[in-house]
């Protein structure tokens, strides 16, 4: 498409095939400054390990930050939002239209990512991406076109601030649980019964319609969905392929990632699909409520750092989870050492 | 004792007897409070329930602080210290001369706790108690006696500030856990094997040394210990009945508790086993990567805040889930209601 290209000169991907290509040739991580962190650890005044997550943490930070000395300093939450078509079968128990007042909401200071960015001495930008065109009915046809994919994947890319020390992703969208099911299942295997869960909070009866849309549209779409891309392109949503991109930019960055919930670790996975590593910059902040949330993170090997039982999206867990990571930095950084502190080490 | 009550008049309790009866007299929380919490959150801008624990959370901090509207602003983390004389026998990697080195390293704010405290915007207060005094070894004697175990109840008492919102509890003793699993086993059942761990990283051979100290010490005690009391003086340590006495004053003064992990959990336990309810003031912050710890929070009924695989002591884990506390509390009070945010509820 090299007319969008000339045209749309910030457009990093102009077709899929780019797009592709970028999320199977990712930087690595910063392996010696992994080993700095470990050779510093180990004088630390504790024993070996006994701060446990929070010490791999503090490697995990370091290799993507590529500094021995990590830092939590400057954290954005990127709440990405979208409208979807599957909505009009039923799939939740609120309108479509609590999206758009949802990100009114969110502009105002009342939602709960208000409360948690300011608790994390983060900064909160919301993205709302074309919600008065919903994306297509994924039962029945493909929720957006190549071009409305890529352009939903770059706003994600460049919506990430450069000099980041952490970057928090989350959504809102009414109706993205029924999309991001049907995303894992196209990704992972299995049907809407195994990936469809109460979203919002549907009832017994929606949530037989929503695993029945899941089950259509894994049929309507067949082996297009082979593809990872493909697969967000036809079942996902702007907002998801936003998360998408937003992962995959922080990843060039040199940003570490701290991923929300279901439908946001969904939206970020086509990059564990294409290449080995794909999402290794990225932590899931908590597991969700949301039914499919512990078989999706079993499927990407990844643990969540938090399991409060929560199911709000919003980028919330992520937020809440940021004191964490400060945590870990903090202690690594701020810490005497055996000799320096006079203290005996294991005898 | 009515001569120790007039000469230490600052002294709350004068025999086990009034302890004893102290800790059955313990005040109930504000059940009002927690309506009007519950009355609220079906209010606010999130589908019922999405936010999980940190609902359960808020409710919780409302009945014990007695408010609608509970709030984190005053935390304080005390750290008590306290050396063993079982640590004789082998059950620690580390010399007993690193408590006193870990105090001095407190103070010197080079410690993990350090760091937890200020980022949890709390203050920290470490109380060695005796340290050149180690209690008696557990396996052929009693740890304290009656006026020595009273002695450190009432320092934990008197430690507790008032006013506070929230009091977290943390301890530094090398050979403690030997002393703590010994408790956990008079109060809950089981022996050496069931409660022993690895504390501070003893092998293999120090692990079976710990684990015949226990059972050398359940045997020596006998059905002494079937007062809970009599348990904590017996097996126990001056930091452990510290934490006692700072977890029943914090109940009278209405502030609620954040235990860190296995030790102080221990160290509070005799309260749930006095009264029923008795320390439904307190959450444990995190479940500890000592052995015994998930068995000891299964037998009390409690759930922990995080699971991070962490062993240090200190209080790290309660400093560390006190922004989780902060967050429950920002999100109730801080966030719209649907009607004044003019979000669609339910349809």
């Amino acid at each position: 498409m090299p007319h969008r290209a000339t045209v749309r000169p910030m457009l990093p991907f102009p077709s899929l095939e780019t797009l592709r290509a970028a999320c199977r040739a990712l930087p690595p991580g910063d392996e010696a400054a992994v080993a700095a962190v470990h050779r510093r650890q180990d004088r630390l005044t504790k024993p070996p390990g006994s701060l446990g997550r929070l010490e791999t943490l503090a490697a995990w930070l370091a290799r993507w930050q590529g500094t021995p000395m990590p830092q939590i300093g400057r954290v954005a939450v990127l709440v990405f939002a979208g409208n979807h078509g599957v909505t009009a079968r039923g799939v939740s128990p609120y309108p479509a239209a609590v999206t758009a007042q949802m990100v009114a909401n969110f502009a105002a200071g009342g939602a709960a990512i208000n409360q948690l960015t300011a608790l994390a001495g983060a900064t909160l930008r919301v993205v709302p991406l074309d919600l008065d065109r919903p994306t297509g009915d994924i039962a029945v046809a493909a929720a957006m076109t190549e071009a409305e994919f890529l352009d939903a994947v770059a706003t994600g890319c460049a919506a990430v601030p450069a000099g980041l020390d952490l970057l928090c992703l989350g959504e809102m969208g009414i109706g993205n649980t029924t999309a991001a099911a049907a995303l894992a299942a196209a990704l992972f295997g299995g049907d809407g019964a195994r990936w469809a869960g109460r979203g919002t909070g549907v009832d017994e009866a929606g949530l037989r319609r929503k695993q029945a849309a899941i089950d259509l549209a894994l049929a309507h779409h067949g082996g297009a969905l082979a593809d990872p891309l493909e697969a967000a392109r036809r079942l996902g949503g702007r907002e998801l392929a936003a998360i998408l991109g937003a992962t995959l930019a922080a990843r060039r960055q040199g940003i570490p990632v701290l991923l929300d919930g279901f439908a946001t670790t969904v939206a970020a996975a086509p990059l564990a699909c294409l290449a080995p590593g794909g999402l290794d910059h990225a932590t899931v902040a908590h597991v969700s409520a949301e039914a499919g949330h512990r078989g999706l993170l079993a499927a990407l090997g990844m643990s969540p750092l938090l399991d409060l039982g929560m199911r709000l999206g919003e980028g919330s867990g992520a937020a809440l989870a940021v004191p964490l990571l400060r945590a870990a930095a903090a202690c690594h950084a701020g810490m005497a050492t055996f000799d320096s502190a006079g203290v005996s080490d294991v005898g």
